[in-house]
């Protein structure tokens, strides 16, 4: 069932795919600037509080519309993953190779340290809030809780932007990317909070030197993000036969 | 005047109506998850306050933004609905059969059910917060409201799903979908909650097994919801001769 | 220059405009229902309060939604108008006639009325806020800010509704007028309301009987709402000859 | 490397042209309205309150939308930069000539300038808000800030806008630039204002006749928004092989 591709190797260093990687960490770069750097803002903003709603708004709001615009950015390049949980099952539904899906991820994770180095700089040195899961959970619920918002993003990047028959919900697939985002960091912000994406934890845990939690965030592309490429890729597209529109709407 | 269709029975068992079955299923819980999750997440961070205006509107952009995707990741297989209102709509207007509608709502009641309890693991066992009338109203307010923004919805996507002549809006349906929800919790969330969706109300009701007050979001769909199908496809559809656009815009 | 349109009288009573009105009523009831229901529900979370930015946010929200929805709901029949200044503007420009917008507006009016009816109901009769003039500004500050915001709101349908050189600008039309409000209403909300709607400010002031000060929002849509009409049709619709797109980006 | 266009002189005079500065005069005037509009009604609201997170989402909301609508209605005629780095990208990279963009230029803080003065007007001589780095940073340190999310802005312009390759994204760009700095106030707003934009910091510095500190939002767009027109248009649209689409989503 599992179609890996191993072959177009030489797909993965042509100047086409270079500017691919290239584009994955400028998008990748501008996303976790303005994501990290919300959190950050808040913290300024506000610097005796823990996160209230406002914080909460403002650091979902901020995410949803910078990844909707770094996908956009990125899509005709690179198809916009910004997200090794997106890369990873594109690649375990054999949409691209293994090893350019692991220079897609080398990609991603400068871009996303460069982004928090440069906060690091640019705040005088304030501290990089790293994603982690609330101390009154266990690590299981919080892993529990990433690979179901991770696969409702999957799920909705196979739907909007995968799928060859998504017809005009591929003109606002960006916008679907960034809000399934910007939703789940307000279900799951103060419990897990709401990564979805091992990416964009990774840069911050490196400019702090700390990964204690990060296992989380990496565990769940391997799980969830995986099982929405399978699923998606062989149940609904590999096996298509689509209820007629005029079942839905006669 | 009313078409309802018997016909098709054996559409309702097809390998493409089991796949419409599955997604509603999925992007039901997805919906459900960071709906309900948005407004645990609210008790979380502020556990001695009773709503206010910055978790109304952290609520109401969750939903928004979350049924914006539920309806897109589900379009092109299922028509998106994950609401009874708007499948019963449909299904008195005759655009799906009783039957196919039937197991519509099976599947997003499970949707819905299997969100909250997902919901329950990872909170730790923290309560689900059901629907219901504000105390200082009575439940004929509640109703009211409940019918006129359900109107509004099932309305919304018949304008822009369901009507072969919307045009170019149907590229943004799922937008107006989610955006006329997030707006009519804005409006409504401090007085009947601001449901809309018998569905989205059940998940909860099931798993804090209290379905006091639960029939105002059941009573709603089959009043108004089934309303606003007859209304508009008999109406406006049924016997169509449009303003010439040179009327509008000449 | 102004081509004020008396023929097509026939046309204010065909199957097709009598639709046309109806459709401005349900929408413009949709519309008020939710944005004027946004202020109550914040009275209700705060009741002590006088607005603060997260009522802010929480009204501009809910108007930016529901009228993006209105206008999408009511386009392909209406033109989807919900505002006087909108339908005066498009008859100063001859877009619609005279006639005809005049039941526009009274459609209009009445659907505001009813809205404003209905929240009185559902709420158990809490007062429904109005719209008026901060109390430390005279009154043609107000005005001025009116227009100014007004002409905005005019101008973003002309371009991207109204223009037949629109382009897929046209597609995401609903989303541009309903942002434009929000965005209107978080500048000028605590000095004059930020209504930029003459028929959004009727309903309330019908339902508590008190026009004083209503005439700041009726002036407005003489005056700048059919400048604009003016403007943009004369000026860069009549004599249309636009810089060619290679110039732009060549 | 550097394609200066100085031919098609004669183009900067004609009607077209003229139209376009005109179309860049009002959208940057409606957007700097409302921009900053938002920040006085945050100063009116909370009066004693230095910034806090619901009123940074107001600002930075206010700006998306009204930046969004912006860009749409000057999209036809001018291209919609309403802001002098992204004139000064395409300036650089050819797409428009020096003296056309010298114009743009004018128009926008023309536009600027004269929506401050309005609002001083209509708000009863409130004093504007200019931008600054905030007080505990160095300007270096704003500089810097500036320079990458400014570099994303115009980034996302090209990608979106200008690269002729863009596709369906081209449908939602107005979405993506006006969300792209609505995220980037999310994060910045605290640090340097987030201003991405010289010809909004301009008005703001002529109303209250204070330049201290603006060079920070004019020496970027010098730098980051040339360089990236310079990397944009050579790099990626110059000599560009594509990624077959297959490569991406095979």
């Amino acid at each position: 069932m599992v179609k890996i591709a191993f072959g177009r190797l030489g797909g993965s260093f042509s100047v086409g795919s270079i500017k691919a990687y290239l584009f994955e960490f400028i998008a990748t770069l501008l996303f976790v600037f303005a994501g990290v750097g919300s959190a950050i803002a808040f913290s300024k903003l506000a610097p005796e509080a823990t996160l209230d709603p406002p914080g909460l708004v403002a650091v979902a709001v901020a995410h949803a519309f910078t990844l909707l615009v770094g996908v956009s950015v990125a899509a005709n390049i690179s198809g916009g993953h910004l997200n090794l949980a997106v890369t990873f099952a594109l690649a375990v539904s054999g949409n691209i190779t293994i090893l350019t899906g692991f220079f897609y991820w080398i990609a991603q994770c400068l871009g996303s340290s460069a982004a928090c180095f440069l906060l690091q700089i640019v705040s005088g040195g304030m501290s990089i809030p790293t994603h982690g899961v609330a101390t009154w959970m266990n690590e299981i619920q919080g892993l529990v809780m990433e690979i179901v918002i991770t696969f409702g993003l999957v799920y909705t990047v196979y739907a909007t932007a995968a799928d060859p028959k998504k017809g005009s919900l591929g003109t606002i697939a960006p916008i679907e990317i960034g809000f399934i985002v910007g939703a789940n960091i307000l279900a799951a912000g103060p419990f897990s909070g709401g990564s979805t994406n091992s990416t964009r934890s990774f840069g911050p845990a490196v400019v702090v030197e700390n990964f204690a939690g990060n296992w989380v965030y990496w565990a769940d592309p391997l799980i969830r993000g995986g099982l929405a490429g399978l699923i998606y890729r062989d149940i609904f597209i590999g096996c298509h036969t689509p209820v007629a529109t005029s079942d839905i709407y006669a």
